[in-house]
């Protein structure tokens, strides 16, 4: 028999999931809309995949399995839907992935399944952070955060980070590749660039040091391997660094795969900083050249996208992450996690994304400076304003 | 003369005192209930604790002696009142104990009086988060934290933090005990067994190498001392370690007293992670066994009790600490501070806890197998699903 509560809360999640979303008016910056409700939170987790149904095991209708938080999505436009794959974290702590999908991008999001492959590598303890890309041989891949204990540091919190890449066609079954392997002692924030680049699979990383800090190393970098099933790198070339007092200043790392525009690659990273209340993460936007691709052709001054009112509270608060969105007839749709806890979108067009990269004032780097900059644009307003109403 | 704000403070406190406390219907996991408020905040704190009446002596009828927070307070059920002692902690940072009592557990709690004691401890400077326990010898006894200056560092933060322990039969005249002696540096959240042990006291003790870093020590151990009135264990056994990337990886400790129940000893625990916006503190639970003290017999996968919706933000943010629970007629009392700043209360049953703790999965403590034990439960419930619709 099933326990009666079980319709009382199928009901109760029946609204959340029917929910229709809305922009948020209390914001505008001309570039993206934020929404008014989280596409995912773990209230959006089937209720079958909590609690045991049964009524003579469970006669209190316990949450068996418990969810802590859904974030950090990889994700996908497939076959007329947007796909998430959400990073589902357990009461144990312990990430696992599932598959969520909707067709407006921006509301009905309703977890599917969970994902599973072949599990050769017994040492991941924790996997999580994955990012899709259609790649142009055929798959659709996700290469993912696999992480293991520091066996070198006989501590309880030491941890070594490594890429796991998985493959499929139709987001249900997966096949499990080994690590990808590079000089770096660690990799994270790893993703594969859709395209083959000289007949090889590309791959921006970020090689680091430590598991939290990436130590001298850092910064987002480019190499390539020779295939995939064995994907090896050798060579790993910096794209964009670190920088004294930036946005980016601590850390930073490559979000989901570049899009394509005719002006170049536009990619969105986050940005680390450090703060007397712990670290600070933000998204920003920069530009690669069409066949140089190493090559930072464009980057608006700042960050991109910053946490916003409740978005700044949640389990390590102050971070917002994307490492998914979809695009679906120049329409972009950005996913993006606040506070590891939950799942927002922000919408915008390629169009718009272009303007934004290129037409914005680059960084400029000293208080003297970005004083003067933001000087030349009031002056010019007022120019404006005269002109316009004298 | 009496300052005339203070009957205007005194009407505005009376409606806080009386406020109705109900079962916060946001939130359901059929493990225990939350409340709509907090059981007891700093407002609650009477308004002659902290304001000076005389009015030609203040004329501006200030708060002579503010009070920042309220929490982790140690808790017992005592002849028809739940007692709570309150670490209440002024502007000066010192904590202080208050006794506090409510006849319904869930609301009406009321500040009662101080708790002195005789200070022959001249080195300890703060004290806090006491454990309060009714042993079979007949006296209820304190444990709590006394903090002193650690003088092997020069700097003026550094503390040592040792055991102090206090007696009473009534909750107003208290008894001041020499510390704990064990081997370790350093001792927190150590806590009185009610019950003797082959006739000696037996205590759950935190041994450690610093103040905030457990260094490689660590965990819930449990050690024997001959007599109370110079107490000191000689040998402490691990109930409760540390374990990579659990979410009481960095650190943890034991709460109040166990309850007993027919199945074993009930814990109620914390459990620490690093972030990378700091340490993350949950309530976790297991059991151990009714004959053998030091051997878990249970321990369901994950935590019991993490910062929920305002909890998160404090003092001291993303915490859930509980050092005190009470008993009546099977209906247990967990009180729980969240984040350093105000105490909460969560109700539940024996029985359900028994069912938490026996029959929730274990952990697994990995990515892949959280996948698999998640979706068995999901393939189980199909079943029912089919079985009871077909």
């Amino acid at each position: 028999m099933i326990h009666p509560k079980y319709d009382e809360l199928k009901i109760k999640q029946k609204d959340l999931l029917n929910r229709k979303n809305e922009v948020d008016l209390r914001f505008y910056n001309g570039i993206y809309d934020r929404y008014l409700y989280p596409v995912i939170t773990r209230h959006h987790v089937p209720i079958e995949w909590r609690f045991d149904l049964n009524q003579s095991k469970n006669p209190y209708f316990m949450e068996r399995l418990m969810v802590n938080a859904t974030f950090n999505s990889g994700a996908i436009y497939h076959e007329g839907k947007h796909y998430l794959v959400v990073r589902l974290e357990g009461a144990d702590r312990k990430s696992i992935f599932a598959l969520a999908s909707s067709r407006t991008g921006v509301d009905g999001f309703e977890f599917e399944r969970l994902i599973h492959w072949d599990d050769f590598d017994k040492q991941e303890t924790n996997r999580y952070d994955m990012r899709l890309v259609k790649h142009e041989d055929g798959y659709i891949y996700g290469t993912y955060c696999a992480e293991k204990k520091d066996l070198l540091h006989n501590d309880t919190s030491s941890a070594v980070a490594d890429v796991g890449i998985v493959r499929t066609k139709d987001l249900m079954t997966w096949e499990k590749l080994p690590n990808l392997l590079t000089k770096a002692s660690q990799q994270r924030n790893v993703v594969l660039h859709p395209e083959f680049v000289s007949g090889k699979y590309a791959f921006y990383t970020r090689p680091q040091d430590g598991f939290i800090d990436v130590g001298d190393g850092g910064g987002i970098y480019f190499g390539c391997a020779d295939n995939i099933e064995k994907a090896e790198i050798h060579e790993e070339k910096i794209i964009a660094g670190k920088k004294y007092h930036t946005i980016y200043e601590y850390k930073n790392g490559q979000g989901p795969a570049p899009i394509k525009t005719s002006k170049g690659w536009i990619h969105l990273a986050h940005g680390v900083r450090q703060t007397a209340a712990g670290l600070r993460y933000v998204l920003y936007m920069f530009a690669t050249d069409l066949t140089h691709l190493t090559q930072v052709i464009a980057k608006p001054s700042g960050y991109f996208i910053a946490p916003f009112d409740d978005e700044r509270i949640g389990d390590v608060s102050n971070v917002v992450f994307s490492n998914g969105w979809t695009e679906k007839n120049n329409q972009v749709f950005i996913y993006y996690a606040s506070s590891d806890t939950r799942i927002h979108v922000a919408t915008t067009t390629i169009d718009k994304l272009i303007d934004y990269v290129f037409n914005t004032p680059q960084e400029v780097y000293r208080s003297n400076d970005s004083t003067v900059q933001r000087q030349q644009l009031i002056d010019n307003n007022k120019k404006i304003k005269e002109k316009t109403h004298g």
